[in-house]
């Protein structure tokens, strides 16, 4: 399988997160991908490459241009507010909730940092535009390679995709590569296509960016919002409204779930897509379904990504795969390689 | 003017709040209060009273029961967490922006922390319901001394409220003290009441717990949050909804404003309460605006809060006072006291 691999996700290494009322070093590190590409090379897995140029165009299909306009020249703003500011990243401190207006755009750029984000936790730093940018090319190169007749493209993505709403940003992510990918699918002639993301928090950002179209099916194998982030979305009620009703399938799952039940979970959100007869699949791979890992409650081991892979592959749909979460950085790697070993052997 | 002190807010002391990117001491701090008692007594200006008790009803009719319960025993949950976080506040780190559910209640406290509040400089601590409460005890005294006959008291509230919606703390506030003496001034009997909120930061919080109200005019002189905290509200096109229309009045103000100008919105905001035939007044009564402020951007000097005394005096109303923001502590107690005593002599 092919692998976009994108060096400027290294230009994007935040500093600190709020965690539990404290800042901590972030979860998300730039060796996440390292460790995938070392073990993608180690195992010949497929060619890497670097992803095409592409405009903004694409994003812009799936994002609100207020919010790229912000995300472009944030870190610009941020530095011009102090030249202090350089040595530290930026964090929002306060959300338009509700009964607050989004309407109007703050001069501010702290109310700007706040409106467009939700959480504390996903520090924007010098490279976050590059850094997600160029994993959105690598997204979208995925995409243009299946479009042409690849079985499977796999997008190194870093930082991730599947928390970014329409003009959000959350949850280590910027850009909702997943959707991004999704809706250049939709773009390039695919007629139907689903998403299935298997991360172990819930894909918010993809299924509120879709929630309401039929053309875009959205399923979610994911631990339970009443107790796992990002909470306030992600319930098996949510099925869709307006067109898209019936085009999104939640399946919470409790902390502690081994592969025997998450399987059962995988089994029916593929019949619920091949329900929907995808003419391609988006996987939002996150890896923190992993037993060892240390922000999530899930307990699939090592060879579990096997079967997984063979599992998707046996789908017999072309997929366009995008890196998501995962953060038990000394055996992610392998585990990954696993997934995609499992699917090439199967497909 | 009688005053009531409670001495549990010396149990709300905040560590640090995110400002800016990073973990600084808090603003908000007891001796804020403390300098203003002191200042009280040392000129005399009239009984220092302890509030009377209240049960939790009167909050309820402005705060959700569901927002009280969590406030109630919020503390209890933090700690039993971890027994660590005895030794550090509660700060939320993610929030329910739009998109995202708020009907459903997380069981993980964290998440519920989040649900309840929009920013992360707000602490809570083991001391937070106690004071808050004890604070809104003082306003409901207030309130009971003003239905008895007295022309006005001053509820000495720490924390303050204004900020405090239906469901949400922030902004250093918890319970909206202001929006509880308005209510409890309707249910004893005043048929209109005006709140007047005359801190450096829109009230937001009192604004939407009044929005749709007939019976309770709003109007805020405040800096403009296009630049200024809380940002997302307190525009004057925001003129009230529903049965509510045109009984909002948000007069922003550029920051650098002076006394000549703000004098102006200050009349301005008297003369629609004027038209609005109110029965009683609050005033929601910030310091912030004094010139040397830390966080704000007026130029108000400590002999102007001697005019604005006069004024509200001139305007014959009953009045209940409560205690919103001001930091610039060395002369917090010299400028309210001024303001206090331009009122009694004017009166």
């Amino acid at each position: 399988m092919i692998t976009f691999y994108n060096a400027s996700h290294l230009r994007h290494q935040g500093r600190l997160e709020m965690f539990r009322g404290e800042l901590l070093p972030c979860f998300e590190r730039a060796d996440r991908v390292e460790t995938v590409l070392a073990e993608l090379r180690a195992r010949r897995l497929g060619p890497i490459e670097a992803p095409e140029p592409f405009d903004d165009a694409p994003l812009a299909r799936v994002h609100t241009q207020r919010y790229l306009d912000f995300l472009r020249t944030a870190w610009q703003e941020w530095i011009a507010l102090d030249p202090a500011n350089a040595g530290k990243d930026a964090l929002p401190s306060f959300w338009p909730i509700r009964g607050f207006r989004s309407d109007r755009l703050p001069d501010n750029f702290a109310a700007r940092l706040g409106l467009f984000s939700f959480d504390a936790g996903t520090p924007l730093t010098a490279g976050s535009w590059a850094a997600a940018r160029g994993g959105a090319c690598c997204a979208l190169s995925a995409v243009r390679r299946v479009l042409a007749g690849e079985r499977a493209a796999f997008a190194l993505t870093r930082p991730p995709g599947h928390h970014a709403g329409v003009d959000f940003f959350g949850g280590y992510c910027f850009l909702n590569n997943a959707a991004i990918a999704a809706q250049a699918l939709r773009d390039g002639g695919a007629a139907r296509v689903a998403v299935l993301d298997i991360d172990y928090h819930h894909g918010n950002g993809t299924q509120a960016i879709f929630y309401e179209r039929p053309d875009v099916f959205f399923a979610s194998i994911h631990g339970d919002p009443r107790t796992e982030y990002p909470f306030y979305l992600g319930h098996a009620d949510e099925r869709g409204a307006g067109a898209g009703l019936g085009c999104n399938l939640n399946l919470p799952l409790p902390r502690g779930t081994a592969y025997p039940e998450w399987q059962q979970a995988l089994a029916q959100a593929l019949q619920a897509i091949n329900g929907f007869c995808a003419d391609a699949l988006v996987l939002s791979l996150g890896m923190d379904t992993f037993e060892h890992d240390p922000i999530s409650g899930f307990r699939l081991k090592r060879d579990d990504y096997y079967r997984i892979g063979e599992t998707l592959a046996a789908q017999g749909l072309p997929i366009v795969i995008t890196f998501e979460g995962g953060y038990a950085v000394d055996e992610l790697g392998i585990n990954t390689a696993n997934l995609l070993q499992g699917f090439e052997q199967a497909a």
